[in-house]
């Protein structure tokens, strides 16, 4: 059965390419030791092998924790590892089609670019969402035009899902974020690209919970 | 289920890059109606939304004519469309984890580059095997050295599994193949780069069914 009472507060997401050629259970165990409480393995130009071997590696890691696991798009390596949960985009497996094959075993969480996105996401039986982009971002060049905090409210209105924001947060921005409706913030360079990735989550993790306090 | 008696004959494999700007649909057309008796899609490029929506329309076409699809290296992209079968390279899902995936729902193909892949392949539960490169092939870049016919010939007294070779294989190669224990050829660019698909498909199988009867 999959996981519930998740804490999305802190979603790390790696990157390989922005880590700097630092290995990724690095960045992931300094992520995790700053505060992230849950980390979402993404990978997409590597062998499915590859791909299924690093993801063995940080859920043994993640296990430790008691941190989920999520991956990004592939469903196979998802089922391949016995991952806590697998992130589709709008341009990865549909839903239903995923929920298909997966059944209830596994978290499915969905990039929302819009309203309507997030509205059919939470009919389709999605776990969570991904509000993307709350602000334009240097990690994804194919994504849509930044909701803003506006958008983020929309959403929040619209549906009851957990709502995690994701798109040029940092330290600086990320309180708005949590304000405006989010249950966590999800970063990706702001962890990978940081020189001290884990000072990076323990200052964002800061911010978080002062936010989601007020 | 899966399929049973499958005829390896003439085993087309997909190539996008190779098409000349021709659609996927339109070159498994032609080489259906040129003989192809198996069809393996095989895309590395774009998303796994896109992958889906082309199989699916592949899949539509092939059942038409009663031909099996079989999807290279993303076992969720096979599962999503209710594939005939995956094939699996030395560097995709290990064997062991696609079975324990889709157990005996789908074909898995398995590529041996070694009589040591062949042997483990068939002892996993493999249910024909891709036997490559037989020659060097300018289609693929990160394969092990050519095998030979006295390669084909080791693993064929080996394994009893159904066999295909693939690499380099054209024409006027292809005869050998068969008469030194490939149930079949796959091909890549003798088709996908062809002017006329339909016709090197047709000149394919000819000479592969003339090679058979001897």
């Amino acid at each position: 059965m999959k996981l519930s009472n998740i804490d999305y507060s802190l979603y790390f997401v790696t990157d390989r390419s922005l880590a700097g050629g630092r290995a990724t259970l690095e960045i992931v165990t300094a992520a995790v030791n700053g505060g992230a409480s849950i980390v979402q393995l993404r990978e997409k130009q590597c062998s499915t092998l590859e791909f299924i071997e690093q993801a063995l590696s940080v859920k043994a890691f993640l296990k430790t924790r008691n941190i989920p696991l999520i991956i990004n798009d592939r469903v196979d390596v998802a089922q391949a590892v016995k991952a806590d949960g697998v992130h589709l985009g709008q341009t990865d497996m549909p839903l239903e089609t995923a929920r298909g094959i997966l059944g209830d075993t596994m978290l499915i969480g969905i990039s929302a670019e819009c309203l309507a996105d997030a509205i059919a996401a939470e009919k389709g039986g999605a776990d969570y969402l991904g509000v993307s982009p709350i602000y334009a971002t240097p990690t994804k060049t194919d994504t849509a035009p930044a909701l803003g905090l506006k958008g983020l409210r929309e959403i929040r209105q619209a549906v009851k899902l957990p709502l995690v924001g994701i798109g040029g947060l940092k330290r600086d921005n990320t309180a708005a974020v949590i304000r405006n409706g989010a249950d966590g913030v999800a970063v990706i360079s702001a962890i990978v690209a940081a020189d001290d990735p884990e000072a990076a989550a323990r200052e964002l993790l800061q911010v978080i919970k002062e936010a989601q306090k007020t």
